[in-house]
């Protein structure tokens, strides 16, 4: 097992350690829950401030073009491509994920005609099927949301499949899918892949080109850090954007939104993917949030998230034996995200204590303790002194008190 | 015609005259743009700040429970139902206004079964009009966008048509429809209504539910100043609430979000409405924005916004005589909103001759020149500076630069 002495010496070897203060992250927490919601990038309040009161404020309706907000999509789609893998011009910034991934859905259908197979995996996020059922019983065209588990899914794929969708790492266990292999077998059998990154952007190198990937969405407010229901971004592999028809059809996606023509026509490439008036304000915060990853080398940021992984499982485990906790996460790194999960019956009240400690992870039905590893700004030893506290609270049973084991709404 | 010494005397007289110091306005500029981005409330900034650094930054994950983002969409939502005349628990802030013409629209057809005709007039704001023809392409059912001029309204409503989707106030005239009549000639051949407030929510008095009026969206960021792509909102009325299947059926929407169970079951009432996680920054700026219409007197905003726009007609007839300028509003006031538009060979240069004078409204082709009213912030005099600024730009032909004819992408 890891001391505090080796994870000292980690910290101050690391090659990511100067993000650290680049983020405004309170005193006396542990921070394990950037798979939630992202800490506060230091440059986000002063852009905002900016934003509010010299570009709202005094520019008023001018600054949709002296501050070109109106480029603000393209640009931070441009700033999230690298990330994922994208050239620029494939991605672009706007509403939720759940919006976007209505979006593309509708058109990877159309694109595929005469097939009417959703192909995804049972676990899978359930806003994502969530929005695949409204996809399926609006349409009223006979399509079939089809869920397998995991480990079905290469069988599953079939000459019926009109698209797979599936999020590239779950958010439960951590579990993460083999992109490339899933989207080779998706096109030997002539089928798009549709793939939403929420999960994994911004915690390790995600390949959507390398992998042959048509269609993504994710999200800004996890491991980007662009605050709390950031706006969200979609990626339309170069040769597909054409050939996409936006159910949404507003007019940002507009070839000439400010003409107020009569008549939809969308406009040439990823642009078309817009529809409404882009969150100029929350958009911002994303803008300045993803500044900071032009200095990031992503296999650095794999490497280390991997380690930070590694030292919590192994000092958990360790510490916890006989305490009724299980990992719940595959051992292998290669098959993990940057999230470990273990499983104790009382789940629930676990995180609780463990929050009301300064150990801030989550918790999922029906006994998931959760704990994200953001690369960008976790020490290693707050990694260790986090596992530390798992033992200590599972150790003294300080879980088993009545406000712990009353849940919340949201959790 | 009325004179400064007046002008004045209706400003030291103004019961709205207190609400200027509540918005942050630049020096040296006559702001008649309110109606494409309203102003900065000084309450927004200092609430960013409090949102970003102490709920985001410090709070992290805690804040959806403790800092009450998770009530956001339908907290602001009751917030704006007094100013259209809806009941607590009808109206939800979410998504753009054309996201949300999209989710009713959709639900209406459904709701109204049988009946293929979406009704709307030809010059509806654009956006409208292309997200009715995304509704009618994807859903491939025959559906069919019927657009007549506003006159031939009342006499197109028949039985063919499932749902009259209008905008209350013209974006380019200011004509204000007769909520009520239209709405009872629909209710009589079994149509429901969908109406956009974009252009008349903030700026008059709105009574959807003295109308009857089924459903209803509207933008954020114009008379109710939540800031550029602020949070729209959408509309029920409660006895349809749940006959309402959401297309756009993702988590925040789900009965219970944080369940994460298999299945897409809608929430009770206005909630099923919702689709992501809503954008807590943009979100905030407008749930501050709006907490000064609790002081509101709605009569007296609608009588002031009718005596700006009479003192800007009157002036700019009296000193532009002769000089190829025309109104293209209705004289009479009550048939508009709160603008004014008058027509010229050479709007966009006279706009832009205006803009460069800090004289600020807009241009909307082919020849419009466009000012909006906001009765909040809106001095009597500045609208009469603003009228005398017309005159003097057209007098001299100071828009006859090339500077001013040579167009901007975005205007």
């Amino acid at each position: 097992m890891v001391d505090r002495k080796q994870c000292e010496e980690l910290d101050r070897n690391d090659p990511l350690g100067r993000f650290r203060e680049r983020f405004l992250l309170p005193e006396g927490v542990l921070y394990l829950d950037g798979n939630s919601l992202g800490a506060l990038p230091k440059a986000v309040p002063e852009r905002l401030r900016e934003v509010v009161e010299r570009e709202w404020g005094w520019g008023l309706i001018r600054s949709w073009n002296s501050a070109h907000w109106i480029d603000l999509p393209r640009r931070v789609g441009d700033k999230i491509a690298p990330l994922i893998g994208a050239h620029p011009g494939e991605v672009v910034a706007a509403d939720s994920t759940s919006v976007n991934l209505f979006k593309l859905l509708c058109a990877a259908l159309e694109i595929v005609p005469g097939r009417r197979v959703i192909l995804s995996e049972a676990g899978n996020f359930p806003t994502d099927l969530y929005v695949a059922e409204g996809v399926r019983d609006l349409l009223r065209q006979g399509h079939e949301l089809r869920l397998v588990e995991a480990e079905g899914l290469l069988d599953a794929i079939d000459e019926t499949v009109a698209v797979l969708m599936l999020t590239q790492v779950d958010f439960r266990t951590g579990y993460r899918h083999d992109m490339a292999a899933l989207t080779a077998a998706a096109h030997r059998k002539g089928a798009l892949t549709l793939w939403d990154l929420s999960h994994s952007a911004g915690a390790m190198p995600v390949d959507l080109d390398g992998s042959g990937a048509d269609l993504a969405v994710g999200c800004g407010y996890k491991y980007l850090n662009g605050g709390p229901g950031a706006p969200a971004y979609l990626y339309v592999r170069r040769a597909l954007q054409d050939r996409v028809r936006p159910p949404l059809s507003g007019w940002m996606g507009h070839r000439e939104p400010f003409a107020f023509t009569a008549g939809y026509a969308p406009a040439k490439g990823i642009a078309r993917n817009l529809c409404g008036t882009p969150p100029v304000l929350a958009m911002a915060a994303l803008d300045a949030a993803l500044d900071l990853w032009a200095e990031v080398d992503m296999a650095a940021l794999r490497a280390k998230s991997v380690v930070l992984a590694e030292l919590f499982i192994a000092t958990v485990e360790e510490c916890c034996a006989g305490l009724g906790i299980t990992l719940a996460s595959p051992r292998e790194a290669e098959q993990r995200g940057s999230q470990v999960s273990f499983r104790h019956a009382q789940g629930y009240a676990v995180m609780q204590a463990l929050i009301a400690a300064g150990v801030i992870g989550d918790f999922r039905a029906p006994d998931l303790i959760r704990f994200g590893f953001t690369p960008l700004y976790l020490r290693h030893i707050e990694v260790f002194d986090a596992a530390l506290a798992v033992a200590e609270i599972l150790r003294e049973e300080r879980w088993n008190r009545a406000e712990y084991l009353r849940r919340a709404v949201v959790t």
